[in-house]
């Protein structure tokens, strides 16, 4: 984890870029590509706007790389031509404001993340990535272990169950468990 | 869409015959096959039955290729060896009877239906017919895209990110993203 | 509807100030009270913050007050002595950030939301609000109910039947329906 | 049980006459409203339709009271003001589509329908309608409690618990156990 | 909270005690009441069963009254003539086996128990026991309202304003805030 | 499935064993994996306990035999090096208490957990199971498919669509249908 941390600073800068040339860049490919294309590539254009000088979203965008690091990264990467702003709000909101209030630790705003996406059980690819977060600010395996256990109580056997399938996934990612 | 609209209305003919004639074909097959594929094979002929002159399945089967295309005729031929009944349902109840209603127009109803599976996140394969037939019945992507982003108010920034990812694969499939 | 337009807009600046003096007041009476409410309602107070010169919240307590007019305050006001920053944000984000987006009406807007609360079936006091809020910007009577009755498709029948009760009871309270 | 079987078969043919008359009664009442109040009182007068002759609605209406007895036809008559047709639907699909199907017996439609009621959690009134119609049907008590108890594995404690108070009140209600 | 502790113990005996003469004073009412009734008393009586020298349940119910206090004795009492094999589950398998578990200390397993229920939404008088549990076990005030505003971002603002609603009513009770 | 039955009853005493092994195996390989991995290893040593001489653990584990067959071992095969003791205690708790209740019978159970299954629609695996076990303990494929239509009354029909392409993955691997 301490590896994301010194990830230089620049790739916030590279992203804030990256969405204005984004446009300029995804403007030319998609001109050739008809009508349709190139209406719905400027609105993503005009949705990526407003980071610069925008507190909320350079507070959140440090937060999301010290919790989720690279994962966090490439949920936000990934949406770029399709919903610009759903990524500045995923940056913005949960992490701007929320993660980054006093209040609670940030271990334990993993715990309490981890339990939610484990019980509502339809949010496996952000349950990944909060695996992996929790780990990132102090979680041991052990902990996020026994959180799914726990569950099994509150929405049942198939949630915890396939928490653990996804847990299972990220600690071999991360070399914790073997195959 | 326009494409849509003009397939020949023989699709809906053939798809009568052919559930008449699946019976008797997949008995051909099934009969090989076992005591247990037989029976099975002989309840699924029963369930595909009363669709000729029923006017709610015509009216239906009209209806879903208008919205869904060939997505909702995929959906059906999909049903077709294992719950024949539920397709004939499927055709009857939400576009015989419900999308064929007065008092709201389509492009409505299908923004309803966007919010309702991004929101309810356990339907993927739905969300993703239902992101084309919004197209098809005049939801530009920007609207979708809308409708997306605001769902992550009401259901969390997972369902809608989840969404996000359906409308990319739609969105592309349709060319009006590039990947 | 217009004459929620015209509530003396002092209604706003009413509860910023009500905000800060809300501690002020509640200090006094939970200071008697002991040294959990003492810290708790410390708390609160410093919830309430950076509401003045914040344009996000400004914008979206208008746009609360054009969609959701008292019901909206009401939830607000509600949440001053336990959680006044989930009420600040309530504000913000939903109202300030996404019903002020351009790319789709207020109406659409509504349809969506209605749709899913209805579908997810466990908001019935969110849902109440924005059956409210629907018929503020312009849906008919009629298109809520066509809504709900479509959601019975996607979500099943007890999720509609609940919703209609609750259609009915806003309806009656605003005089659209005898009981 | 019994003294629903053999309720006058007249309450059916009251409800559709009673469908009818109701626009012309609630017309009455709703005239003096004003102008939003007759527009969708006529449309509600609208959607009450098509019942006289149709098979499907002839064929639920009897399995809707063989199954639910009276607490299904106060579900279909509270609707009558609000979404005639949503009753309408409910008459039609669940009862004279599906629970009239051959292939599997009502006790065991009725398990079926107490299980999934009880793992969604967000569908109380329907849950006691239909704790209700297992009794009619041939449930016992105790394996009503013994599905409500399996529910604790598939969808936690608090479904199940919840289910347990549902079951309670009608069981107390019909005198099963005492308060 | 500390007064909790100090029951004396003869609450759980006294338990174990009036689980088997409950079946003797409900027979006696109950037998006045009719067939069913004798039947379903019957077995609810065997229901209650192994309690004496189970290891499970007597830790159980000791983590029980730790944490959830007299909520979750509450919770217990009122399943006994209805699902008494339930509540011996209950305290078996979620406070026997769980919550007695090491690897997480039970404020972060209350912290996840908060945000689960928070957030699937259908559990409100599980909740209300959890803040409750959450207070007992060394969460402030600060810390659960924490939780209950970060919800809001994995399963929607519905869920974290209902469960705010939740938190004021305990907090209410609890002297923590005033009305 | 008769076949399953007579498994010999070695799997059991061999996964008990296995269960033991696995630690000191996998302390081997992960030993040279460094800190994280030796420490989770241990853990999950730790927590594959107690059940030897556990009379739950031993009825548990042959009613998942009975009910569930390879694919209920499967699962808690693939439990061990993550969560062993989520293994455990599906063994334990499901089939040890649950299934293993008097009250209602295996094929009734299983009625209901495939229509729980269906209708929370956020646990395919599970529901593949679970239709496997439906056809283990007498169900027919027929009333399978019955319990599936009747689903999208109560959960929609995309819940029921996505049921029944579970129910074709699994009656094609069993041979019941071709594909």
């Amino acid at each position: 984890m301490q590896s994301r941390q010194n990830q230089p600073d620049e790739s916030k800068r590279e992203f804030l870029q990256s969405s204005l040339i984004l446009a300029a860049i995804s403007f030319g490919y998609l001109v050739l590509d008809g009508c349709s294309s190139l209406s719905y590539s400027t609105i993503a254009k005009e949705q990526t706007m407003n980071t610069e000088g925008n507190e909320r979203f350079t507070r959140g965008w440090d937060k999301l790389k010290e919790i989720d690091g690279e994962a966090g990264e490439k949920v936000i990467e990934s949406l770029k031509n399709i919903a610009p702003d759903l990524g500045r709000y995923t940056i913005e909101y949960p992490f701007g404001d929320i993660y980054s209030r006093q209040g609670l630790d940030l271990k334990s705003r993993e715990i309490a993340t981890v339990a939610a996406l484990t019980s509502m059980g339809n949010a496996a690819p952000q349950l990944k990535v909060h695996i992996n977060a929790a780990l990132n600010v102090g979680c041991t395996p052990e902990e996020i272990v026994e959180i799914i256990i726990q569950m099994s109580v509150y929405a049942g056997f198939p949630a915890a169950l396939n928490a653990a399938s996804a847990a299972k996934i990220v600690f071999v990612e991360r070399g914790i468990i073997n195959v």
